[in-house]
């Protein structure tokens, strides 16, 4: 498995903007074949930034995710409405455990 | 390295209630020894989700964190909220790559 994640700090407003077109490409990531979960939080701390969340089955379907038109439209409304920093890595994951759940 | 990440639903309005106590655990969980960052966002398709990420440094650091008074507090906090459901997991990583930043 996969799994990506990290933050996106966006200008002032920014998550607003942008947000149903967020939504749009998350419902629409989800049906992605090999999408196991795909989640956005607003950081609790900093309502500018994005808190990204997603569970690959392999890095096939990641690659796949990224020729998606609902990505190329998240990206650029995303990009468009101002980017100011972000950190969004892929960790390949060889065990885990259940915590809480 | 570690990942721990998931999702919390609480009761509505439960977000709110725990709102300080929250970021207080978040803020004091950031400055131990072996946490690499610690973020929680609250859910852009349902605001009564809590998303969490937190990076940690090996399994020794993540076993301290559970022994912090900051996190026992916060843990009361969130059961006295009422958590729905919960699926949190720690994830050994074997390899990483930067994809956007």
């Amino acid at each position: 498995m996969i799994i990506v994640s990290g933050k996106a700090k966006v200008k002032p407003g920014a998550v607003d903007a942008v947000r149903d077109v967020m939504e749009k490409a998350i419902l629409a990531t989800r049906e992605e074949a090999g999408c196991i979960d795909y989640s956005y939080g607003v950081d609790v701390l900093d309502s500018d930034t994005i808190v990204v969340l997603e569970y690959w089955r392999d890095a096939e379907a990641l690659e796949a995710h990224f020729k998606e038109p609902h990505m190329a439209e998240w990206m650029a409304a995303l990009t468009g409405a101002g980017v100011i920093s972000q950190d969004i890595r892929a960790f390949e994951i060889s065990g885990e455990r259940q915590l809480l759940g």
